[in-house]
């Protein structure tokens, strides 16, 4: 790697570039900590980027038709601040910089979306970002067919490493932009040959741009230190009528004496190492310190894109008030008013016909009525559309024909399409849901926690959600799952009795802002719970008494979903027996966390023997209402799963781990001796 | 497709076959519950391996030179089922298929290797089954460098569907299969076009023949209905240098009215269907009968392999005493005589030396010692060996050329590593471990979840364990992965506090023959807490006495891994201040819960207030040990996270969430009142 040449040659463009790099190594050097050779390395690709072809408005970097870009090689966060920073986003002054990585900036270890207007994922675990942009650009494809392209219209670019593309969800990501031909979606990737361990060649010795080709990606390359060639690439794949890719030669920590070699990967911190890579680049300032020319130059790509912005603000005070109202809404993720009306109505008309039905099914049910007034939602599922109940008829198939269609097959991909929705949630404008199997939330886990913490509200509807899945035996049937997701934090975790109990859950789910949900639905049909209609969403209080005792409260029973049946029995059995007997249902644990001791107090009074019912395991949260809020050692008892399930009938399987009426019965009079 | 000529051109393959195909039928239909097609369409390609290529006795179905088949697609299960009753394997006799899918029997769901020596690994989640694959293949490799290829030299043998080539772990295995050139590693893809919502085409357009090259595997198609054109696809496979991948084309739902179509992929139920089925085949015999003629063919195949195995068994006998001792040692899993003493001797040493390490590089240090006195060990990293401290100094590095080498580059690839791992760990003969951040036991969970299930001992080397990680921030922080792991059946979960515990530690999970371990270690330096030796393996009761009061016992602080220096520090500032005080470790709740009640009541008397301590989420495990177990609600705290992490030096993060000496001190005191 020439310095001096590319130095020569493309002077303003070096400064810039550089500019990038020494931001890197103060800020590395300042915290003691960081990834300085992927922003050293990526430099002039984002300079280029950023300068000829990035649709974005550094005043106003949130607005709704920028570019979106998506730094998937999340450990580079220095490239993403030091270009917020020079080209002027308010939330990055030179202070934050300098406190990179410290307690409270916005410049975190990784890019944060929740901290800053301009970031638009969090990234870091590998492969996740480019598993969101696919997203990012479904939903610009969709948004683009709903409000034409004079509202929505604009690109996905990403910046991937090597580690991205070792990751396997990136497979299902390139599979799944590869089918939809989303032509608006441009992967950058950083070819430097170079991982934590060493070479990448240690360890894979893939063809990348074959692997793309292969599931109908438009293949580019370009020296990824050469800003005409750069260019030249970015042009040609934004003129590509598919997802495009490009390798970008570069040098991991381009000028160091790290460069090329895996310790170049890391901090870059040494004094005399960080003095000789900018003498090599011609860099005469202080650390931190950008000279003026260069700072302007940035300036003004930061300010490029005002007027493309201010044309679209025109454009869009052109439409209707109602469109733009509809638009605010869905962007502002408000659900609609309708959404409690439908809901109203399904649960009286639920009451009413008291169905026997599988939860998912019930899911199903409440789908039906809430996709027609929140025609933000896009559902889905990894090929269990017809077990995960979650297309609706009036829906029509997203794919390239048919870009309005409201429904995504995503294949046997969980993790995919859990990254997928987590980028259309972040796009904004859509509702994301998508089903699977409740144990497939394995597969799923790494996207599902940065919906978490993203604060993405996206809805998994994880159905077949205990041993009631039967004869698929315990490969299939969850027995962690809850405990996993509950441990979860930022998470709903709803697990619903009935159709009542679901609509609930969907309703609270469908206004949520910031939490992702989870659904976890029964296989198998259930008895309707829910006998007296009201229009108050109880499952919105986590928990509450669903029969009380008529005789002298001596037991309550805890249960969720699939077991409520089970719990209502059992008391029905007591209460025969002179035992009085409170049913509590508890759809949600982290809501009922959430109120008022007094509440909480009045739902799990003192005294009684209880005993929670759930078919899973006792650590999924059960021991704070059994043992805690009031509840005593030796008066209190789980009915559920002790280890992994079977293969057999559910019923059978019900019986054989004592997940029963009778077990529950028995138990009661044991506690109370 | 023209049966009609199948079973003209080839009669006897046809109606061995077909007998795989109607008992799948019988099977499904009986259980009402399955999935007949993809036996159906594979019956072909199986009938041809088990024929004429691979290398197995039905009466002896574990000796361990076989070749090893692995049904990836394991909802097909009825395929192997149907195998092993047809080659007469003992454990399978037709009352087995009889009761497919019922409680008790050995015809799970879906194959589970626990149940019958002749599964040799448990499949359904969807590309777990080629990722194990790859694992098998690498033990195969190493062991043959090892013992010399009179003694292991076979090959593995995948059947894969679509789903598991969709499942982004598939990439990871080809990735890792192509760089180690993997060529006794051959996988036969069932290339129907069909998945369960429909086409193929409707969510992947992937050319996996050319994505398969792309990662350096040679590629071979064949007709999946042909038997000679399979036998010279196998025959040619075997011949390749490379890990080999043969498209075979086939129908699902070979012959039925739901040929060809996503309804084929279930259960076919339907009784006229069957028999019009069966009429197409040409097969007129009852439900479950086979023709003496068929049978006997089948299990001619079933006793192919016996002199093959008797000759190996052979030349195994003509090993030295001690090679066979030691062979059968490690095959069956035995930890040597040596682990012990080389433990105690680290543990002498640790007390002595008070080193003050990270317990990342305590379990380096403990590696140090154990892999020469244990050279069945396997160790590796996901592209994390320098933090995950997993290489020590004699492995040597697994690859093409060093065959004998016992550490793995598995690269940027946790779920394809904690996949391998437990293709290894089944295979026999070799013990493996491997690292990643706890925090990405997330990307591995499919896989962890099935070591439990399969009863495979991996250990799984997770550091940098919580918010002690620092600046990375919360993406790298883990909070949930402690409930995560605790929550999940037959897995030890150990967050050694000092090298000492971490020595106990390894010492238990290395002498485990059928569960898994978690290794949650820290990245930042821990004082060392055990300051007397004793032989005994205080880790092994999961949790001890640490430090006892000395004044009136009023505070039992209950801590694990880099907490329990907070608990020490505290409990002596609350002794100082004449507050007795106990410091109870618990490096393994699941082990603590398997003590008797006396020694818990011991560690755990009732009484005191209790304390806590660890830089995770409750739901981990805690309220049993703080409300239950004697404890009482309001006279407990739980001092560790409630939400995510965030970016900042370790010290300030254990400050800003108020997981300090300070705040235990303040929480004691304020609970005794």
């Amino acid at each position: 790697m020439d310095i001096a040449s590319l130095r020569a040659q493309h002077p303003d463009h070096w400064k810039k570039a550089c500019a990038i790099r020494t931001l890197t190594l103060d800020a590395v050097a300042a915290a003691n900590s960081g990834h300085s050779g992927m922003p050293m390395g990526m430099a002039d690709v984002a300079t280029v980027l950023y300068e000829k072809h990035l649709n974005f408005d550094a005043s106003q970097p949130d607005w709704p038709n920028r570019d979106r870009f998506i730094l998937s090689a999340g450990h580079g966060s220095m490239l993403i601040y030091s270009l917020l920073h020079l080209t002027g986003d308010a939330e990055f002054p030179i202070e934050q910089l300098k406190n990179f990585r410290q307690w409270g900036g916005k410049t975190a270890g990784h890019p944060e979306n929740f901290l800053a207007k301009a970031i638009e994922t969090t990234t870091g675990p590998l492969g996740q970002g480019i598993a969101m942009a696919v997203g990012f650009a479904i939903a610009e494809e969709s948004l683009r067919a709903r409000w034409g392209a004079k509202i929505i219209d604009h690109h996905t670019y990403v910046i991937a490493g090597d580690g991205c593309l070792m990751e396997g969800v990136s497979q299902e990501a390139i599979g799944l932009a590869g089918r939809h031909e989303l032509s608006r979606l441009i992967v950058m990737w950083d070819n430097n040959g170079i991982t934590i361990d060493g070479k990448v060649s240690l360890s894979d010795r893939t063809d990348q741009i074959a692997r793309f080709a292969a599931s109908g990606w438009d293949t580019f390359e370009c020296d990824g230190h050469d800003p005409a060639d750069i260019d030249r690439a970015l042009t040609e794949a934004k003129a590509s009528a598919k997802p495009a890719f490009i390798a970008c030669k570069t040098h991991i920590a381009l000028g160091s004496s790290a460069q090329d070699t895996s310790k170049g990967h890391g901090a870059l911190t040494d004094a005399k190492l960080i003095a000789d890579t900018k003498a090599a680049y011609g860099w005469d300032y202080p650390a931190f310190e950008i000279p003026k020319e260069v700072k302007s130059a940035w300036e003004a790509i930061g300010s490029r894109g005002a007027e493309t912005r201010k044309e679209w603000e025109a454009r869009f005070a052109a439409l209707s008030d109602s469109k733009q109202q509809l638009f605010q809404r869905q962007f502002s993720c408000e659900a609609p008013a309708k959404l409690a009306a439908v809901i109203r109505a399904m649960k009286k008309q639920a009451v009413e016909t008291a169905p026997k039905v599988a939860t998912r099914r019930a899911s199903e049910m409440v789908l039906e009525v809430v996709n027609p007034v929140m025609t933000e939602t896009l559902g889905g599922s990894a090929d269990l559309t017809g077990s995960n109940n979650t297309k609706t008829a009036d829906l029509g198939v997203f794919d390239p024909i048919n870009r309005k269609g409201r429904y995504v097959y995503y294949g046997i991909r969980e993790h995919g399409m859990a990254a997928a929705m987590n980028g259309i949630a972040l796009h904004g404008g859509l509702r994301p849901y998508g089903g699977t199997f409740m144990c497939f939330t394995d597969y799923a886990r790494p996207a599902m926690r940065l919906s978490a913490l993203m604060h993405a509200p996206v809805v998994y509807v994880m159905t077949h959600d205990s041993i009631g899945l039967g004869e698929d035996g315990p490969t299939h049937q969850p027995v962690e799952h809850l405990a996993i997701s509950r441990a979860t934090p930022n998470t709903m975790v709803f697990r619903p009795a009935d159709l009542v109990e679901t609509a609930e859950a969907w309703e609270i789910a469908l206004s949520s802002k910031a939490t992702p949900s989870v659904m976890a639905l029964s296989r198998q049909n259930l008895m309707p719970v829910r006998k007296t209609h009201t229009s108050k969403n109880l499952t919105a209080q986590g928990a509450y008494v669903l029969e009380d005792a008529t005789a002298k409260r001596q037991v309550i029973l805890i249960a969720t979903g699939s077991e409520v049946e089970i719990a209502v029995k059992a008391r029905e059995a007591l209460e025969a027996e002179g035992i009085g007997c409170r049913v509590v249902s508890m759809p949600c644990m982290e809501l009922f966390a959430q109120q008022d001791e007094a509440y909480r107090r009045k739902v799990l009074p003192a005294g009684p023997v209880r005993i929670g019912i759930e078919a899973a395991v006792r650590l999924g949260g059960w021991d704070r209402w059994l043992l805690g809020e009031r509840g005593r050692e030796g008066k209190e008892a789980f009915i559920g799963m002790t280890g992994f399930g079977a293969s057999a009938p559910a019923e059978r399987l019900y019986a054989e781990f004592g997940i029963t009426v009778e077990a529950t019965v028995a138990k009661a009079k044991a506690l109370l001796g």
